[in-house]
């Protein structure tokens, strides 16, 4: 095969849930029937990888210095929601029922892998919270060990300043089935239990 | 979201078998964890899209003036494999039962949409024919109806030229279940049926 046509493959590869033949796949559509689009890819993705950083404030991806739900007047700034990913902050947004700000960790606490709290930014969180009015705090990281972890360390760091902490809760998915539900979900859900509203 | 991970996020979306929430993963995974890869796969995307072209011999992809299975002078000149892509040329390699040569469609026969006879290369291959010691031709076409009817007409095409003209078995494929095959298939299978050697 061809030099290039299989660099092109490998580096497809590197793509999250890109295997060897998937990879092939695409390169061969790319050369055979879209190369126009792949040009385009290419420019982007260069462009994405040396333009986009940190937004100043919440600490997402921004290719500008402060992200744009950080600008919107609109929202409000008395409720802070912190989550792990950027991919975290359009889950939410999706819902359309948060109209308050974030602030994105970039990750969680994972002492194993040297990743303490000074690389999710907690420095910047703390600093974020002498200059904003918050007054809830929804800490809404993956309901995973590390994100549990985290929220707990969290919510211990800003128990000192009298704000409120609250976290997502646990309980049945919309739409499954108790049947097939693990006990441990199956159990919050019965403690987190609330009065039906009538 | 930040208009240039959107653009991203649309870009990597025209490749094939990506959706909405693996293209978002794939921008989140460059821009989060592998910059690094990100840009390599944009610099050889663009390099592949400008600078990949045809084989002159067997109109396969590649980036030189003829392939490397078209230079290799350990392959047998007399066999020539007719395929539709250069995929099927990956797939039948991989297999290390043929070493013959190869010609490359690009596609198959699909008159409705203007797929005919020039779009698929017949001039070269009528020429490769006049220039090369052929003895015995391959078609070795998708099984499916396009592929059928390519086959058809490019066996119609050599006949006057007195070269052996063979095609690819049909029949249950190694590990199936019968009970699962189609009906046509395994009534194919039985034409086809050869003594048990022993």
């Amino acid at each position: 095969m061809s030099t290039l046509i299989e660099q092109l493959i490998q580096a497809l590869r590197f793509l999250p849930g890109v295997g060897p033949k998937s990879a092939q796949r695409m390169a061969f559509h790319i050369l055979e029937r879209d190369r126009k689009n792949g040009l385009t890819l290419a420019k982007i993705l260069e462009n994405a990888v040396t333009k986009v950083g940190h937004c100043k404030r919440c600490n997402t991806l921004t290719e500008e210095e402060f992200c744009t739900h950080c600008l919107d007047k609109r929202r409000d700034p008395g409720l802070l929601c912190i989550v792990e990913t950027p991919a975290d902050v359009i889950a939410i947004e999706q819902t359309r029922s948060y109209a308050g700000l974030y602030f994105v960790l970039m990750g969680h606490l994972s002492p194993l892998d040297g990743i303490g709290p000074e690389q999710i930014g907690v420095q910047s969180l703390l600093q974020l919270l002498d200059r904003e009015p918050v007054r809830e705090i929804i800490l809404a990281t993956n309901p995973t060990v590390e994100g549990e972890a985290t929220a707990y360390y969290l919510a211990n760091l800003i128990e000192p300043r009298k704000i409120k902490c609250s976290r997502i809760a646990y309980g049945v998915p919309m739409g499954g089935e108790l049947e097939y539900l693990d006990g441990n979900t199956l159990a919050r859900s019965f403690r987190g239990r609330r009065e039906m509203e009538r």
